[in-house]
């Protein structure tokens, strides 16, 4: 038995895996693979209209809201962003709170100016700051990060940004469909699919249409949303398979209860990992504040190397997979996206307090 | 039984499907889902860096040439290729072929001059040029598109490109690993991945690394091959299981003997299916001139729109899948990839020669 805690590619729910498994081998009983029916197709039309809609229903978004299923992951996403919205002589403004945002900010510089208004960066990402520079009201847009996998912070209160008077633009990658959120207050919001909405090679990109067509340059074809948004996604061939195990998991959160109802489970889960972390603070030391606790990606780390390899050990043997932290941060990261069941959380706190026990 | 001649994504060997689909239940009997698993992982690099071996091998590639699986169709590439190799006043030539071919125009337009060489669009691209104006030896490149997927032709004399004294780059995505080629002779190959080697989803480009960086524009990070060279084909997330469906229908391409096998059978589907359809000239009737007839697309048209209408007919009722045309050019377009068995084409050629004895 495995306890996949993988950051992403990560866990999808079982019956994802049985019904992709079957699709495989034999679609829907036509006697063709699901990777060899062609997409515009009678076949493939409706994977893509149901994934499209059950995005718009399970985010609860208005009709100025458009959704494209795109190639690429979130890095695409860093670079296409600013080209599509952010002017040569105008200013966006970027919040600094770990690598990916960074990496947002890198893009936009070529594309226009950046205003960098708050940053964690110089200890080591591990909160979220709680105050910032005004931001110029002239501003195209201001971009979040609304998790950070890596670090393990997560922005709960939207108020201040949603009252900022700008456009906001985030990269949801590692938290989009956990826990209901006025989806609608943003211009345009991204995610790799490869958490929370299906398997690596696929983008999920939700923008208001509003917001597009307005910069000067010249879009390549395939970097334009407008073009994507008319061809309803299949402006070329699409990645059927991953946009098909896409739709899959929308259905199983839908059949769930939705986001309000998974965020139930996502508190349930994360609760029970970090009062476990807090409870042996002799072992166990998350690596940030409190307040900035995601529920989806919990870090912590231990008094030495030798007790963490210990651990590492116990992990392996009784196969809880992918906790090991991101390089930059070390010890330990447990990903508790949508899919991973509570008995998993169970089994690994468990262990944690034997572990613990064992001194 | 269906015999899949679907234009792409296409057919892929029957062994593909039945390891992806026990892979996505249980890979490599790890417990674990191919769709959960960690791309910075021991279970995943191994597939990736056979993949990456097996393009080199089976197309018996120099070290001056790297292979890099990249998110996209080759529609990114159209931009993408340009955006990478040629300068703001730099030319590079190109051969107008088809629609695809056009579409690569059209991008290339965005970063620097263009000469269009030769054109065959005033014919509906029923041909391949004979002639075209002469290379401008200062030409960044000549671009080509191998085999035109639409209309069905394919470019069989390399020779006087190979002698033009530019670096040719080519769109090979509905030829590649179909034949023997001097693939070294190539600056830059790119080709959708979704054809002849593997499931829709991802990008095969192969590039002589000497091409690169001498464009003076910025280039943005995920579209800068040489951070895809550095990285592995990691420099984000990649496309997993759709890499995974390449290296597996990679291994079944060398078991068969590799390129100069499967060429052998590609000939004998082609001509098995071209003389069935030049047996009843009353009755079918081939679009594009012979000498320039795609072994991996046969287009051809009936009399009048009855028989066409009885025709689909007969296909649907004997499970003759994608036989029809694309909508630019009608009738139909039997699709010949590596994947589809000698027994489809006998099956589909016994059924057109009865079709044609009803009259």
């Amino acid at each position: 038995m495995q306890h996949n805690f993988n950051a992403g590619p990560a866990i999808l729910p079982k019956e994802v895996y049985e019904q992709a498994s079957q699709a495989v081998l034999n679609f829907n009983d036509t006697g063709l693979s699901i990777l060899e029916i062609g997409h515009r197709t009678k076949l493939f039309q409706p994977i893509m209209d149901e994934a499209l809609a059950l995005v718009k229903e399970l985010m609860s978004l208005d009709a100025d809201h458009e959704v494209l299923f795109l190639h690429g992951g979130a890095s695409t996403q860093f670079m296409q962003v600013p080209m599509n919205l952010l002017d040569d002589n105008a200013s966006a403004a970027f919040t600094d709170t770990g690598v990916w945002a960074a990496k947002a900010i890198k893009e936009a510089k070529l594309y226009g100016n950046v205003d960098v208004i708050c940053s964690s960066k110089e200890s080591t990402y591990n909160h979220l700051p709680k105050e910032w520079t005004p931001i110029n009201p002239e501003s195209t847009y201001l971009h979040l990060t609304t998790n950070n996998t890596i670090y393990g912070t997560q922005w709960q209160d939207f108020s201040p940004f949603y009252n900022a008077g700008v456009p906001l633009v985030a990269d949801m990658s590692s938290d989009i469909l956990s826990r209901p959120m006025d989806y609608n207050k943003f211009g345009l919001i991204y995610a790799g699919a490869q958490k929370n909405i299906g398997a690596a090679g696929v983008n999920l990109v939700v923008v208001d249409k509003n917001m597009l067509g307005k910069v000067s340059r010249k879009l390549p074809t395939m970097m334009d949303y407008r073009n994507h948004i008319e061809n309803g996604s299949m402006l070329n061939t699409p990645p059927v398979f991953a946009i098909y195990i896409c739709m899959l998991t929308l259905r199983w959160l839908k059949a769930k209860g939705g986001v309000a109802a998974i965020e139930k489970e996502n508190i349930h889960k994360a609760k029970l990992l970090y009062d476990t972390i807090d409870a042996y603070p002799e072992v166990f030391t998350g690596t940030v504040a409190k307040e900035d606790r995601s529920l989806m990606n919990a870090c912590f780390v231990m008094q030495n190397s030798d007790a963490e390899a210990r651990f590492n050990a116990m992990c392996q043997q009784e196969g809880f997979v992918g906790v090991k932290g991101h390089r930059s941060v070390g010890g330990f990261r447990v990903s508790l996206y949508n899919a991973l069941p509570y008995e998993s959380v169970v089994a690994l706190t468990e262990a944690m307090k034997q572990f613990a026990a064992k001194g």
